[in-house]
C-alpha cells in the first residue's frame, strides 16, 4: 500500500546537508517551503541543525515514527542505511542517489543487496536514481523531490521513470495556471513500478486524469492489466517517445536499454484504453480539460465565438480529429435569433460578434447544453476592450459549474490587461488555452477518451474445432530435430489444426509421388520445392505455378531435383488458386506480452503502401473486425469498380484462429501467410511459414 | 509607396471619441501609451481635447501635414471625409470602420464611391472593416491600431486579412516576450492588400522574417509572383485555415466568400516558395527562430542536452521533419572526451549530464560550430539547481552572437527562479522553448525553409514540336457549336498537336468503316461509342476492348447502333494497349491562376488510395521530375518484385506537356488522360476527355 508513501506523516532525509546546492538539503527547503504538514528529521552526524530544523546523528534517533526517509549518500552506503531503516520501521524510501544499476554490474549489484534488504524489513523502494513524489493535498503538501516546480493544488497526477520529461510537463502545468494533485518520477524504479503507481492513482478520489511519459514498458503485462482497469475509471494519457530509430537509439543510449523498433507500446496503449499522445503539446493540453470537465458523450460539438478567423483554425483541428459540428437545432435557431445581434451568425459556429456580451454568450451556451444536437462546446473568446469581459467570463463560469457538457476556451487576451477576466476563468474551472489549436485540441483529447472507452471491445472467441495437441506434437518434432523453420507440410498441418482455409495439399518426395498427389488435389496445381537449406525458393527456382497436368508436374519436379540438389528435398503440391484480392496475416511473438498478429492486403499494396494493421494477442471478434476495415485499403475488400466483396467475416475470423494458435502455441516466434487469397465465396491461405 | 503609413509624421483620428469604450478613443490612446513619436490629432467636432490632446474639429485644421488618418465613423460619412483628406493632402486613410462590402451591396456602394474619391485625391486606403497597423521601430512606435498587444520591438512582421489571427499570433509572441517589427491587418482590403504588404515588408531591413495567415487568396496571381520574389529575400510563413469542408464553411460564413474546397493556395505556397504550415503553433515557432537565427545551410542537426527523456522526443520531432542527426566527426569526439565528465554520452544527442556545467555546453558547442558533420544544434538544457545556470546561459549566448550555424534551445525551467538565466538567453537572440517538441518544430520550419529555397526550380520548357494553331482550330469549332464536351476525334486531335502519345486511332460511322480502321491500325483493337448524349459510354455498353479481327468489330459496332441509337452516333477505334503501369493525368482551370496539373497512379490506386500529387501551370521539367517521384506508389514506376521500372522522364515529359497545352489554350476547363499505360518502353494514352 502506497498510502503512506503519498501522505507520510513524518520525512527524514539521511545524507541531509547544510550545503545550499546540494540534493541533501533542497530537499528539506522544498518540504519546508511548499508547507509540508508532517515532521521533517534531517539526518546528518555532523550536524546540529539543517535549514533552522534540528538534525539527527542517526535515524534510530528519531522521536516519532518515519514513513518517508529520503537518502541522498553514495550507493555504497545505502545498504547499511536500508537496514537502520528497518529498525526504526521505515515505510518508504526513496533513493535520490544514483550509481546503481544504471551505471553497470557493479551499481546492479548494490541494488540488489539493498533491495533484498529493504524486502527482509518490509520497507518498499522508491528509485534509486530518482527525483521523488510531491502531493499538494492541503493535508499533507509532501514536496519529497529536489525539483523546482511547486504546484498548486489540482487534480491532474504525473507518472514516469523519467525525471526529464515529468518535470518539463509539470512545469508546464504550472506556466499555465493548472494545478496537480500527486507527482511521482521514479527513476531506476527497483521496487515500485510505474503499473503500481498508475493502480494507486486510479484509487486516489483527488486525482482525475493520470498523465505518463514512457520510453518503452519494462513490464508490458503488467501495465496492460492496470491500465485497462484505471482506464476504465479515468483517463490515462501517454505519450511514448523514441518512435523515429534515431529516438529510439536516443533512449537507448539514456537507459541503458535496446534500441530497438517498438509496435507493442502504442498497441498496448490502445489495448488497455489509453488515451495516446504524439506530442506532449498534446497530452499537456487535453489534461488541462480532463482536470475540470465531464467526459462528453459523443463527438459532436457546438462552437460559440466573437471572431471569425479563430474559429475557423478550430473547425479545422476539431474536424481533423473526428468531432462533428452538426447544425443548429431548431428550437436553438429561434432561441439565438431572439437573443443575438440581428447581424450575428447564427449558425455552428454561432458568431455573437465582436460586441457581443455576456447574455449573448449566456443564450448561446444555454441553448448549446440543452439542445441535443451537441456533446460538447468549444468557446472561442477575444476580449475586445469596449465590451465587459468580466461579465462574459462570469456567464462561462456558471454554466461550466454545471458540468453538463465539457466545454473548453480558446481564450485570446492580454492577461496583463484583463488580469480579472483571466482570473474568474481559472478560478471557475474553464480549461483556457491562448491558441484555438490548443483549445481544439484539448477538446478533442476529451473526446477521443470517450470514443476509446465506449468502443465495442468484443469478446476473445475460443474455437474448439482445433487440434492443439496434434500442433503441439507438430512443433515438438521440429524442436526435437533443432529446426526453427517448419517443413511445408508442417506448416500446413499447424493451419489445419485451427481449421485455418488452404489450399488443398500433399507432400511427396518424387516425381511420381507428386503426379499422383496432383491427380487427387485436381489440377491446376502450383509445386514448390521443400527443403531447409533452400531459404528463397522462388529466387532458386524451386516454384512452379499454374501446372495443369502430370507432364508439366513431373518436369517441374524434374528440374527442381537438377537446380536445388539438396538431400533433403520434398515438394510440396497445392492447388493453385489464382483468384482473389491477395491478403497477408502474421504474428511475430514479443517478449512478455503473448504475440502480435497483423493484417493487410497484400501483393504490391504491403510492398509498397506499407497497408497492414496490428493488434495484440488475445484479439476479440470486435477487434478482428475493426483490423479488416482499418486497413487504408479496405475499399477494396469491400468490392470496388462493381467487383464484389470479399468475405470479410472469414478474414476476421483468421485473424481470431491465428490469435488463438500463436496463444496455445508459445513457441512459435515468427509466423506468416502470404499471399492469402481472398473473394466473395472465402479465403485460402496459398503460402505460409512458421518459425520457432 | 507604403512608406509613410508605416513611418507617418503625423496621425490624424476623424471620429476621435471622449468615450474611454470607443474606438475613437482607444487609438489616440495607443498612440500615446505605445510612445508616437509624431503628431497626434483628434478631429471630432464637438471636443476640445481627447485624452489631453487638443481636438481639431475639422481635418483640414489641422496645422501640419498628415500622412496618416484613422476613420472612426459612421460608414455613409466615409466619402465626404475622403474628399476632405484628399484637400489636407493626407496619403493614407486607415478605416476602422465597419459597414462595407462586408455588410452586402449597400455597404459595397459606399466602398466602391469612397475608393473613386481616394484614387482622385492620390490616397491610398487601408481597410476597411479593419484593425490597422503597428510599427516598433523606436523612431517611430507608429501604433494606428485598436487592439491590445503592446509589442517590444524585434524583427518578425505579421500580415492577414484576418484581425482575429493576427492578434492570436501576435499576442503569443508577446507572451513568449518575443519582439515584432510590423503588424498590419488590413480587412476588407479594398485598396492595400496582401502582396503589397507583402512586398513592403521584403524590403523593410528590419523584418527578417514575414508571417500570414489566409483563408483563401483574392488575387492568387499577384500573390503568386510577390511571394516568390519575397520569399528569396527572406522567409515568408504561413498558414491556410479552412483546409476541413467544416473549416471552408466556417471561413466563408465569416468572409462572405464561397466555401469550396481550395488545394489551389497550398500548390502557389509550395510554387512561391512560401514555409507552410497547419498549425499555428508552429507557424510561431519557427517565426521565433527565424527572428534571430540564420538561416542553416543543410538539415544535419547536432543536439546537446543535460537530461535524457527531452532529447529523445526533440529526435523524434525533428527526424520526422526530415532532419538528420549524423555522428560526431572524430575531432569533435576526441575533443569533447577531454573536455566533458568522464561518464557524459560523447555522441549524438551529446549529454553533458545533470550535473554538466558551463565549460561542458560550451565545449560541446564549439566544437559542433566547427563540425562540417553538422548545419544547425539543438540545445536542450534544464535547469538543475546544483550548477551555474547562469554562466551556461551565457556560454550559450557567447557563441550564439557569433550566428554561425542556427541553434535553438529547450529551456526548462522554473521562469521565477531562474529570471536572470531567462533573461540573459532571451537578450542574446537565443530562442527558447519550454517543451522539446515546440523547440524541435522552430528548428525544423529553419531547415523547411533552407530546402524549400535551395530545391531545384528547374526551367519551364517550350515544345516547338507542338501544333497550337491546329489545336486552338479543334476547340474553335466545339465553341462554335456549343459544345463543352470534346468529341473523341477532337481530344486525340489536340493530343496528337500536343505530341502526347497516344494509341494509334481512327474515327468511322459505319461497321464497315470501323472495320477498315481497325486493319489499318492492327489488331486488337478497342471500339467505343462517341456521341455526345453518350456520357457515361463504359455503363451504357459503349467501350468493346481487346477485338481481334474483323467480324468481332463488326458485331461491336451492331450491337452499340442498337443499344445507343443516339442520332450524333459515331465509332472511335483505337489500338488496344493492355500492358504496363496505369497512370492517369489530368488538368484544371483555376480561375486566375492558370490550371492545377495532377499526376497519379491509375486504376484502384487513384480510386482506393487518392494516390495523386498537383502542381499549378507553368509546371517546369524539375517541377515535373519531383511529380513523378511524389506519388505514394512511386516505387511501382520504378519497378517491384523485379519488373523493369517504367520510362519516368516520358511521365515527366507529358505533364510538362500537358501544362503547355492547357496554357497554351486556356479554354479548356478540365480535361483527364485515363488510363495512361506505362511501360519501360513507352507511355501511350488509352482514353482521354477534354471539357471547355
Amino acid at each position: 500500500m502506497l498510502d503512506s508513501l503519498f501522505k507520510p506523516r513524518a520525512v527524514a532525509v539521511i545524507g541531509a546537508s547544510s550545503k545550499e546546492l546540494a540534493i541533501g538539503n533542497r530537499v528539506i527547503r522544498n518540504l519546508i517551503d511548499f508547507g509540508y504538514k508532517g515532521g521533517i528529521y534531517p539526518i546528518n552526524p555532523k550536524a546540529d541543525e539543517i535549514r533552522g530544523i534540528k538534525a539527527y546523528k542517526s535515524i534510530l534517533d528519531v522521536p516519532e515514527e518515519v514513513d518517508v526517509v529520503h537518502m541522498v549518500i553514495p550507493a555504497k552506503f545505502v545498504p547499511m542505511a536500508v537496514d537502520d531503516c528497518g529498525k526504526k520501521g521505515v515505510k518508504h524510501i526513496i533513493i535520490n542517489s544514483g550509481g546503481f544499476s544504471e551505471i553497470g554490474p557493479e551499481g546492479a549489484a548494490i541494488e540488489a543487496d539493498f533491495l533484498e534488504r529493504a524486502k527482509k524489513h518490509g520497507i518498499r523502494i522508491f528509485g534509486p536514481n530518482c527525483q521523488g513524489i510531491i502531493n499538494t493535498d492541503p493535508e499533507y503538501r509532501a514536496y519529497c523531490n529536489f525539483t523546482f516546480t511547486y504546484p498548486e493544488p489540482g487534480h491532474i497526477s504525473i507518472v514516469a521513470l523519467s525525471g526529464g520529461v515529468a518535470e518539463v510537463i509539470h512545469q508546464e502545468f504550472s506556466i499555465m495556471g493548472v494545478g496537480t494533485k500527486i507527482y511521482a518520477s521514479n527513476g531506476n524504479a527497483c521496487d515500485i513500478t510505474i503499473p503500481e503507481l498508475i493502480e494507486y492513482l486510479g484509487n486516489d478520489d483527488g486525482t482525475r486524469v493520470i498523465v505518463t511519459y514512457v520510453e518503452g514498458l519494462r513490464d508490458p503485462e503488467t501495465f496492460k492489466r492496470v491500465a485497462t482497469e484505471v482506464a476504465v475509471k479515468k483517463p490515462v494519457l501517454a505519450m511514448k517517445a523514441g518512435r523515429t530509430k534515431e529516438g529510439a537509439k536516443a533512449a537507448a543510449s539514456h537507459t541503458g536499454g535496446l534500441a530497438k523498433e517498438d509496435i507493442a507500446t502504442d498497441l498496448i496503449f490502445k489495448k488497455a484504453g489509453i488515451v495516446s499522445f504524439n506530442t506532449e503539446a498534446e497530452l499537456i493540453q487535453a489534461a488541462v480539460a480532463f482536470a475540470t470537465q465531464p467526459i462528453p458523450k459523443g463527438n459532436r460539438v457546438g462552437i460559440i465565438t466573437n471572431t471569425g478567423g479563430p474559429a475557423v483554425i478550430a473547425t479545422d483541428v476539431l474536424v481533423g480529429r473526428g468531432l462533428t459540428l452538426p447544425p443548429l437545432s431548431a428550437n436553438t435557431e429561434t432561441y439565438l435569433k431572439e437573443h443575438l445581434y440581428p447581424e450575428a451568425s447564427v449558425h455552428n459556429p454561432a458568431d455573437v460578434l465582436a460586441t457581443g456580451n455576456a447574455s449573448h454568450y449566456r443564450a448561446c451556451l444555454d441553448a448549446m447544453m440543452d439542445d441535443d444536437n451537441f456533446d460538447s462546446i468549444y468557446i472561442s473568446f477575444v476580449t475586445p476592450f469596449f465590451v465587459d469581459n468580466v461579465a462574459i467570463a462570469k456567464e462561462i463560469v456558471a454554466v461550466n459549474q454545471k458540468q453538463i457538457k465539457p466545454m473548453v476556451c480558446n481564450l485570446m487576451t492580454n492577461r496583463e490587461q484583463q488580469a480579472e477576466t483571466v482570473k474568474i476563468l481559472k478560478d471557475g474551472g474553464v480549461p483556457c488555452f491562448s491558441l484555438p489549436g490548443a483549445a481544439a485540441s484539448a477538446l478533442a483529447g476529451l473526446v477521443e477518451y470517450q470514443q476509446i472507452q465506449s468502443r465495442e471491445k468484443g469478446v476473445v472467441k475460443t474455437f474448439t474445432d482445433t487440434d492443439k495437441a496434434g500442433a503441439e506434437a507438430i512443433i515438438g518434432t521440429a524442436k526435437a530435430t533443432g529446426r526453427t523453420m517448419l517443413a511445408a507440410d508442417e506448416v500446413y498441418g499447424i493451419l489445419n489444426a485451427y481449421n485455418i482455409p488452404t489450399a488443398d495439399w500433399r507432400m511427396a518426395d518424387t516425381a511420381e509421388a507428386a503426379e499422383r498427389a496432383a491427380a487427387e488435389i485436381g489440377y491446376p496445381v502450383v509445386v514448390k520445392a521443400d527443403a531447409q537449406s533452400v531459404i528463397h525458393k522462388s529466387d532458386m527456382g524451386g516454384v512452379a505455378v499454374n501446372l495443369t497436368d502430370g507432364a508439366a508436374v513431373r518436369a517441374a519436379v524434374g528440374k527442381m531435383e537438377k537446380t536445388l540438389k539438396a538431400d533433403d528435398l520434398r515438394f510440396f503440391i497445392q492447388k493453385f488458386e489464382p483468384g482473389g484480392v491477395e491478403v497477408i496475416f502474421g504474428a511475430k511473438a514479443e517478449e512478455g506480452l503473448g504475440h502480435i498478429i497483423m493484417f493487410g492486403l497484400g501483393g504490391i499494396y504491403v510492398e509498397i503502401m506499407k497497408d497492414v494493421v496490428f493488434n495484440l494477442t488475445p484479439v476479440s471478434d470486435a477487434e478482428a473486425v475493426e483490423m479488416i476495415s482499418a486497413v487504408k485499403g479496405a475499399a477494396l475488400l469491400e468490392g470496388v469498380r462493381g467487383q464484389k466483396g470479399v468475405d470479410r467475416d472469414g478474414l476476421a475470423e483468421i485473424v481470431q484462429r491465428l490469435s488463438q494458435l500463436v496463444s496455445d502455441l508459445p513457441a512459435i516466434q515468427e509466423m506468416d501467410l502470404n499471399p492469402v487469397m481472398a473473394s466473395e465465396d472465402g479465403i485460402i491461405a496459398v503460402d505460409a511459414r512458421i518459425s520457432l
